[in-house]
């Protein structure tokens, strides 16, 4: 798999995201869920198999929302905070990005880094990423129910 | 511009369609309208246009439709069918795609092949194209009003 092709193919589809889940066990009462993530319908499933091959972390989840579409939908997901510093991070820092996906991705770094430093754990740092998601791709920070993190079944 | 990125974008982001619009001066009452497509928002109308100088033809649009999107949209298209035909088709079948809309291209190159010999002004070469179309992305074949496919206006 081609390192340039992974990068169009994330320019069109990717998504970069850092949201907020209600949780009143955590510090400030949400916990924050950053993500990268590509949906392909269930007939391209075998090139997010590839992706997830390619990065060697993450996994394959089917979503069991299907909307309006006549397939179902596959989410290739990369979830932890190690493998997004160590693996994801790293690979778009030596291939860039060419769309504005690029910002989205320059905010997402920030978190990750400050989340690889704990910093989130301190109020300030908790601010600074709230202020940080609010300039991404939603432009309006995004709160999920607890239960939106599990509306998928493992592959 | 690396063509595999170019591969991996149209692989997330491309369409490929072949689209019905009524026109009652033509021999089957329907114009025939193929075309091959590159949408983005504004922040990345950069990209279309370095797109548009790599491929050599098509040109960038702005979308005269908002629908829900906060920024303009804009589209990469190519619709003359020698253009397809010497620049677009060759470049697909040198660097294929990878998901599943390389079964959408397939089926594009035949309609392609088949206009630029002229079949499609023949009742069988037209009715064979119409079901071509229908296996395509929207199952469905699309009938266009005119007005749609002037529903974006140059840069």
């Amino acid at each position: 798999m081609d390192p340039n092709w992974i990068v169009g193919f994330v320019d069109g589809e990717g998504c970069f995201s850092v949201s907020f889940v209600r949780n009143k066990t955590t510090r400030f009462g949400y916990q924050i869920f950053v993500e990268f993530v590509l949906t392909q319908g269930e007939k391209s499933l075998n090139v997010l198999e590839k992706v997830n091959d390619f990065f060697g972390c993450g996994r394959v989840y089917r979503n069991t929302r299907h909307d309006n579409h006549r397939e179902n939908l596959y989410r290739y997901c990369v979830r932890s905070i190690n493998d997004l510093a160590t693996k994801i991070v790293p690979f778009f820092n030596q291939y860039p990005l060419l769309t504005a996906k690029a910002q989205d991705f320059a905010n997402f770094k920030i978190v990750v880094e400050m989340m690889t430093k704990r910093e989130h754990l301190s109020q300030d740092g908790f601010e600074k990423i709230r202020i940080i998601a609010q300039n991404m791709n939603r432009q309006k920070v995004r709160v999920l129910n607890p239960s939106e993190t599990n509306s998928q079944t493992a592959k």
